[in-house]
């Protein structure tokens, strides 16, 4: 059996007792490590569970699956996966190659950014598409996030931005060079996210936010030192020092809000007077 | 402290380990059980943790969240939620009340519909706002998930649909003669969405889906019984013994699929020729 397991978002405690008797029985224990991390490390994980765990990187789970998958048809490995199992497509690519197998798969769910973000204090319900922001190079600068977060707009709805995150990435020196070494992690800040956003709309002009738009920066999601700054967008340029560490996300506010949303959020506000202006004059009462 | 602890969507063992630590140390624990229920009843869960746990419901949480709250700026208080803690808009106010006694609140996360619907195989990146329907009765059809639907296809996303259920709820005339009598709980299942949801349709005529629109059905998402059934809706209007007993929820397709979503979902169709024609026709490649 192939066990998805879902670790949750933050420590080595977030995995369900559910999951946790599943890498206790398992043959073989592979942790997927590139669509998101943990805040805490292998390490830490291992000494938790009192076993070794592989970690698989993308080339191995997207090329090299038959290796994760050997022999489950008759003992159980457990593939570890931060958040839920299913938030990323690459899990689902795996399933499929299992099916394939004649593998049986069960997966064991937790909480994923895409639900916890709900801590911020907007309703889930309202969330339109999520979209994902890269990091900006001086030639690449992918902007599709924008025609999404006008969609979600044009209907009145938030939307959450997963950012960037390069792990074990090579760069075009040693990738060229076939050399097996690697760039030093890097998180997107929200800070950066909001001048890229910033940027893309003063580059196209489509007036689909701007920097009085309201936002809330999240970091550390369902961790111990979870933290929310609410403010404008050009706020948020600035606002990483109060954030701290990654993982950031970020959450452009739609029109349709509720009052509570208003009263629950303005706690995170940088500047309340601010926040009560631009809601009242934006936000308040809209649909 | 007041600790809001997910329980996520199935069964006791679906609680973190976090969160089984909270529980063990609170001096209170409370279950709320109106917005949702696990499959397992309170007294598995009692079991389970060693200690009595009081069932919070509506009235108390609404109306007299005082009572939760008392001393909870000296003690521990675990109010435990199925899902994560963030997905209804009551436990929100209770922070809100919380924060108003100064009393410090922290939360577990854990899965929720929202992200469980994942397992049906659809990318959660194309989901739109969720949807909720309630039974109908012969004076009472309210249909504003008509209009949200239409906005989500309007923009080629999915459609979460969370079916009605009915807890604790008095008949008309006890609830006149105030005799604390409940009816017998009531869940809603797919088949009752998909016709309600056809009958809608045909009395507005919008044309935003239809009886050859593709959607899935899902029960006990992340249970050991987890099953789903993908089809038309009119095939899903008689998909309910294949499904099995509650919980149910629904997923109206939105145009906008990847041919991970086919591959994956096909394997839960009614009629996989049908799925296939549909989808080939209406779905594949649109954006």
């Amino acid at each position: 059996m192939l066990y998805l397991v879902g670790l949750g978002l933050s420590d080595e405690t977030d995995i369900t007792v559910k999951g946790l008797e599943v890498v206790k029985k398992a043959s073989r224990v592979y942790l997927e490590a590139y669509t998101s991390i943990l805040l805490v490390d292998q390490a830490v994980l291992e000494t938790y569970h009192g076993r070794s765990i592989t970690v698989a990187d993308r080339e191995m789970v997207e090329s090299n699956s038959d290796e994760i998958l050997h022999d489950a048809a008759n003992v159980d490995v457990a593939f570890l996966v931060v958040g839920d199992p299913f938030s990323a497509t690459t899990h689902t690519d795996l399933v499929l190659r299992a099916r394939e197998l004649g593998v049986p798969v069960r997966s064991v769910p937790n909480a994923s950014i895409m639900s916890g973000i709900g801590a911020a204090g907007l309703q889930l319900y309202n969330f339109g598409q999520t979209v994902s922001m890269v990091f900006f190079t001086d030639s690449w600068r992918p902007a599709s996030f924008y025609d999404r977060i006008k969609e979600n707009r044009s209907i009145g709805l938030h939307t959450l931005v997963l950012l960037d995150i390069k792990v074990k990435e090579q760069s075009m020196e040693n990738l060229a060079r076939g050399r097996r070494i690697y760039e030093p992690p890097r998180y997107m800040s929200v800070g950066t996210c909001a001048q890229q956003m910033l940027e893309i709309e003063e580059q196209k002009g489509g007036g689909v936010y701007g920097p009085d738009s309201l936002a809330i920066g999240a970091a550390r999601v369902g961790g111990k030192t979870e933290k929310f700054v609410a403010g404008t967008l050009r706020e948020l340029c600035d606002a990483d020092g109060e954030l701290g560490p990654p993982l950031h996300s970020l959450v452009l506010l739609g029109r349709r809000t509720h009052e509570l949303e208003h009263d629950y959020v303005r706690e995170f506000a940088v500047d309340k007077g601010t926040w009560d202006r631009i809601w009242k004059a934006d936000y308040q009462g809209k649909q």
